[in-house]
């Protein structure tokens, strides 16, 4: 295993911060890191807002589902699809442009995540924990506002980091699936539900009869949950806004 | 600079592969990384078909507008947003489990986009190139049949792999944005078209009389091409066909 793979096994998520500051260098690095990041066509379907100001970051802690360890982060960066400035630069040479549609919105998302990891992977190599905060799909007029974004730049994921604390470092990374059940060659592999009970036994650690209070404990706090509802709400308002 | 970011930096996107094979320990070593990446949750939203049937290749390099380098990479990785897992289990135990939703199906594209930068990065790291093919996104309905997927299994992004010519080694990395106008700090900043030109002619080197027609040219190979429209109805089938 060579050091880049070393430190991809290694990190994990990061939710609470030492006293440790994070350089303007080592912030510059993090950035420029993530620019580097493959773009389709060379695009860069994104862009990034540096969260400095502590109210905004208290604002944060609320409207993503109310997790105060957002407004203690040193760094806080906000990652939007944004595929304005081509659509301004287009409409401003070209008078056929036509309004966009799903599929720029998709593809500006996936630029925007392959960049965020980017950042992830660079700060990580300097000693710097980080957390993906999937909750900034909610109240997406709130953070429309909040951040003045036009049509076209929408928030795709919210990146807060710092360095860890002692206890954070020694938190076990939790458990993968198997290589086995999320790989597959040529085809699909649809698991029957004894492979599906299997994949998830590996992973938890539970026995077969421990596995439905799991599972429905699982269900009870990630999918029938308040922040899910508000989320597929968001982003029903955030794809519409962007046709 | 350490080793981990001068990679990120050195990584291109590379579309023409030596005779060099990729060994069993190297794809273990590459998939591994990608199950490594954040997720959200700990759920694991995505999944990998490992396409090694000539036949296949062959195939997506019709399907994913044209492009005859896909057929000829040795290692093709198509990543999908997959949420089936979940669905399969939570539904076996919760009779109260509904239809997933739009927000569901983001939160699984950004899941497998932060899993195949991993493998991007941990190729790079064994002088292994790739390049995401972003056209994966067409003709869903084709590719949907051809790997079998279920319901909540959507192709995200492919990504073929191969170690370099000595040409690709040699091809300049394509000139970013500057980091200025890509980061804002604390709230967006929408660009007059005066500073959004001059991020236009920083970065394609051209000068402002350059600038219209090198927009232009770019405007009708990306924005009006056959492939956009494709991709559009694609994706518009795609999240119809999730919801």
């Amino acid at each position: 295993m060579n050091q880049t793979i070393q430190e991809l096994f290694d990190r994990k998520s990061v939710r609470a911060y030492s006293d440790e500051i994070i350089t303007p260098e080592e912030k510059e690095w993090i950035l420029k890191s993530a620019l580097q990041a493959p773009t389709a066509g060379n695009m860069a379907l994104y862009s990034i807002i540096d969260i400095q100001d502590q109210s905004l970051k208290d604002q944060l802690a609320i409207t993503c589902d109310h997790q105060p360890f957002i407004s203690q982060a040193p760094m806080v960066l906000l990652f939007l699809a944004d595929y304005q400035k081509w659509y301004d630069i287009y409409t401003h040479y070209d008078k056929d442009i036509q309004p966009l549609e799903e599929s720029d919105l998709i593809l500006a998302l996936e630029d925007c995540m392959i960049a965020a990891q980017n950042a992830v992977v660079a700060a990580w190599s300097l000693g710097i924990g980080s957390c993906y905060i999937g909750d900034i799909l909610e109240n997406f007029e709130i953070h429309q506002k909040l951040f003045d974004l036009p049509k076209y730049a929408i928030p795709a994921t919210l990146l807060v980091l710092g360095k860890p604390t002692l206890q954070q470092q020694n938190r076990p990374k939790p458990q993968r699936f198997d290589l086995a059940d999320m790989v597959s060659v040529n085809t699909y592999h649809h698991k029957t539900m004894d492979e599906t009970k299997q994949m998830f036994i590996k992973q938890t650690g539970k026995n077969e009869d421990e596995l439905k209070n799991y599972i429905q404990a699982f269900a009870k706090r990630k999918f029938h949950a308040q922040y899910r509802k508000e989320m597929n709400r968001s982003v029903k308002k955030m794809i519409e806004s962007w046709k």
